[in-house]
């Protein structure tokens, strides 16, 4: 399957590097990595940046669309090439996914609309605002829409994804490759679970960024 | 602090991409993504590029050096130019770190003589050929050198490192930034967990490529 993953400043690099190294590594898979123009596109985080091979009108009828987000994604929410892009590759999509606030992104195109879906924690209204319908989970399966919430939920959305399309045991198999047996040192992954003074200041500076 | 992430061709971007979201993050840290020459470098999945911002010799005493692997680390255990900027950074650094098979390039460059490590699951035999002592534990740490066992362990790992720095809530503040709640569909996380068909069949596969 062709896998295109839409790239735009400022974008989170594990947000599409989680899946990628799930769903890029299954056989005859082939993953495309996109963006306005072909070439290096700056992430968000601490100057690294991920090459893109395409243009997105290059390659307008990937099998599986898969969004990732980021803290310049509120920038590209009317970009008409990212919107126009997207409704097309949905149309003929297997699969239509994001990660994070790639959410927002497939909302602003209206592909949401009324879908049950889900984000960063920071951005659940911002979601509703766009017409999709927050459900509070990690990965949000919806007939050929797949979501997953903030940055590192992409691994286990392309994981869930890997399972629906190529069975358990090919999704075991990414999941030992990977050693994916996840050992967090603290149980702070989520606001119910994380210090409240951590929460507000995660909170306070999201907003700040994009209200 | 200055964070140096040394790349080869055929890395696997998980590998430095998870530690680069959390400690890449923390305010006042910079990442220097390093290789042979300054540009792109290829990873070992579906084309994905990252782009080296200069050579390893430009950044010859970075405070931190985290070490990804990859299915191509195997060729470059007897790299001179890595081996060489890797004891000379080791020797001035604060931490020295890896992820899965980048402790094979520490090992090879006579950096865990007799300490105790981690690698991925497939590469343990070799990594105690190269004179470490495996530990199988998802990360360990001994005095200024930190290990995480395969790919995904890097954010652990990493996680782990930003608490032993900068203090547990600064951990917990990446931990929930990145929304790093794991909720894998299955538990095939480790050899002991897996079906033991997917462990032979990737065992197999590992071993096909490097003895």
């Amino acid at each position: 399957m062709e896998i295109a993953i839409p790239l735009h400043e400022d974008f989170t690099a594990l947000d599409a590097v989680g899946p990628n190294e799930m769903l890029g590594r299954i056989p005859g898979n082939t993953v495309r990595w996109l963006a306005h123009e072909p070439g290096p596109v700056r992430s968000d985080s601490a100057g690294l940046q991920i090459v893109a091979d395409a243009a997105f009108e290059d390659v307008p009828h990937p099998d599986i669309v898969l969004v990732p987000g980021g803290t310049g994604t509120h920038r590209f929410l009317d970009d008409d090439r990212i919107l126009a892009w997207l409704r097309e590759a949905h149309e003929h999509s297997t699969w239509t996914t994001s990660v994070c606030t790639g959410s927002l992104l497939l909302a602003a195109a209206g592909i949401l609309d009324g879908v049950d879906a889900t984000t960063h924690w920071t951005r659940t209204e911002k979601l509703e605002r766009l017409g999709a319908r927050y459900v509070k989970e990690r990965v949000v399966h919806r007939g050929k829409i797949v979501t997953g919430a903030g940055v590192s939920a992409g691994i286990d959305m392309a994981l869930t994804l890997a399972a629906l399309i190529h069975g358990d045991d090919v999704a075991k198999t990414l999941q030992l490759a990977s050693e994916y047996d996840p050992q967090p040192p603290f149980d702070a992954g989520t606001p119910d679970k994380a210090p409240q003074h951590v929460v507000d200041f995660l909170r306070d500076r999201a907003l700040a960024v994009s209200p």
